[in-house]
């Protein structure tokens, strides 16, 4: 916490207007280390209105176009929440700009747009994060515990994650995560987001072999999902599945099973409460003598916190600024995660398109690292 | 109550001293309608120990063969906890000789050689239940009362059922439901089952249209399944999917997922106790304005019984026997359920088998009825 004094707070400036910014705006606002320096939208009065709703700071900046909040020398970070298919040519110049990136998810359209992000990222030395709040919250760390745990937890074995919430009619038909223009992974690119990100957590962030796509998937006119499930499966048997959809009901489940131990929630990405959150352990549970019930039951474990998981997160990314901005090299884990998660949508996309069939991630690696060589080839032959 | 203690108690001999025979007994001396009449295994030390392990009442008669049991005329009802393989052979004796029918599950290595044993018990006037005890509790009635609400939960779109548990190295080698020989679907037709039952249950017993195993099914060097999943489809787009196994922690969770409601228990076989059982509904619950969290968060809801769930079972069984002696004809409702629930463990098998191809249950059940009547035919050419 003294350093945290020490440093001066990480200025953001927030690029877009999106609903979801004014949840990330308030975690600006509440987190120590970081403070709201400007807003910008394509239309001034939009963002002079957004700054007013959200009660910014009457210092902040008001602009009328993004170019002009990335001119502004007193801004160290943006926050971009635009549509997923702006998000490489708006990341790329923010990084030229030498500002750092909180970027909402999914990251991109696809993992060779990501890996054009990470590259600019990379070359300018600005740390890049991704929006996924639910890994910040303390209670996340404290199930890490529990999956870490050899003698409560053992081995992993499988994971179930499931993420839906039912879109109304008008979400069903405007909404940006449902245009093959602005956000084409739909469902999966926004809810299966984070049940991807869920099993990567629990697998540390291993990749699987392969990943299958579940029959079925609904599809809108467009051709973008709206509900979609997958497998995964590491060499060692490791199972995961995982559902996403805008069709059902507000869910959002993990069931990860262990040797000796299972963790379950129903909150992993937006907790019941802000300042609490639990989770239940059934660890080495077995039955009566007589099978007529559990011996011992399953325990909640409840983590209490002042700071919500949306602060946290703003928290570690302004503390890791704060750090390139002392020297140090950008944190290289949390573009790393993102490109994984990244991965696996893409690949449940490909065995979608290529009806269900098995898809081994090492190829898709090589593949899309080959496509996206050729692509850098072609664009330095062009500029030479 | 009052038509159960004018009908005599349903007097039950049971074959085998498996371990759940002990469970049954207990229920078979709760339940108001039911008593037990005798005992048969192939040793009658064997026998005589498990009646007195089991505080039998001393009227209860020893039998040291299934058939000496099976020609008592005082015997109503038998309850068959024998290995699977041993089904289609002694069900249908059993139903030979007019004895009402409570069998273990899975009911039969295969849907042909169930409708062997259904048919017997058809052409004998006898009832038939499967011992899946859950779908006798109170608990799972007011869950369906959830489930049929078109204002909480509105209608069915997805759902994930798991059955684990982590066999120690005894079972995994010596257990009857690793040998092929015995109980050739191993964890499928063991844990598989309550999790196709689950299945089932939650789509009012609607076949789906399409069964696709999911790739990386665990197997023994015998071919015996310890640890597999699938997924079920309907042509309106819903969809579920399974996961069963020997090799993990003991987990017995259902998510059902409807477009206004979420139904979410962890302990949907065996109840946490055998008294009072809960389950977790979330209907229509969204995020608050911040979207930092829930309004109005799930709700837990409890349901206490002094009859346990197996006892209930034994009690519903015994009700329909006695309605069969009074000249009703039996309840088909419980070997159509259980005949739905071989199928799919069937298909799932067969999914496996092929190489985790999608299979139509409608083809599949054709396919089987066509097998089932040219060997009925041969049976009756080579009778004639």
């Amino acid at each position: 916490m003294a350093a945290e004094t020490q440093t001066p707070p990480i200025r953001f400036g927030i690029i877009g207007c999106a609903d979801i910014a004014r949840k990330v705006s308030r975690a600006i606002s509440l987190a120590p280390n970081a403070v709201i320096s400007a807003v910008a939208s394509r239309s001034i009065e939009k963002a002079s209105l957004f700054a007013k709703a959200n009660k910014f700071p009457p210092e902040a900046k008001i602009y009328g176009s993004y170019e002009a909040l990335l001119d502004d020398p007193d801004i160290d970070a943006v926050y971009l929440p635009l549509p997923t298919s702006l998000h490489v040519k708006w990341a790329v110049v923010v990084a030229q700009k030498k500002k750092h990136l909180l970027m909402e998810k999914p990251v991109a359209l696809n993992v060779a747009e990501f890996d054009v992000i990470a590259k600019a990222c990379e070359e300018n030395g600005v740390q890049f994060m991704d929006g996924t709040m639910w890994v910040h919250n303390l209670r996340t760390a404290k199930m890490r515990e529990f999956l870490s745990d050899s003698e409560r937890f053992g081995q992993l074995r499988a994971i179930h994650s499931c993420f839906s919430f039912a879109g109304d009619p008008d979400f069903l038909k405007n909404d940006i995560r449902v245009k093959p223009e602005l956000d084409g992974l739909g469902a999966l690119g926004d809810a299966g987001w984070y049940c991807v990100r869920s099993i990567l957590w629990a697998n540390d962030y291993e990749l699987p072999k392969t990943v299958v796509a579940l029959h079925g998937p609904v599809l809108n006119e467009a051709g973008v999902v709206l509900s979609c499930g997958a497998s995964l499966h590491w060499d060692d048997g490791r199972l995961a599945t995982f559902f996403c959809s805008f069709l059902s009901n507000l869910t959002m489940d993990i069931t990860a099973i262990g040797t000796k131990g299972t963790l379950n929630l129903h909150d992993f990405i937006i907790p019941f409460q802000d300042k609490e959150a639990s989770f239940i352990v059934n660890s080495k549970c077995f039955f009566n003598e007589l099978v007529t019930g559990w011996l011992p039951t399953p325990s909640e474990h409840t983590v209490t916190t002042d700071i919500p998981q949306e602060v946290c997160m703003v928290r570690e990314f302004s503390r890791l600024v704060g750090d390139v901005k002392n020297g140090s090299k950008p944190e290289l884990k949390w573009p790393i995660i993102s490109r994984k998660t990244q991965l696996i949508l893409d690949t449940v996309k490909m065995s979608i398109d290529e009806g269900f069939v098995p898809i081994e991630i090492k190829s898709q690696v090589r593949f899309l690292s080959t496509v996206f060589g050729l692509v850098l080839l072609v664009c330095c032959l062009l500029h030479v």
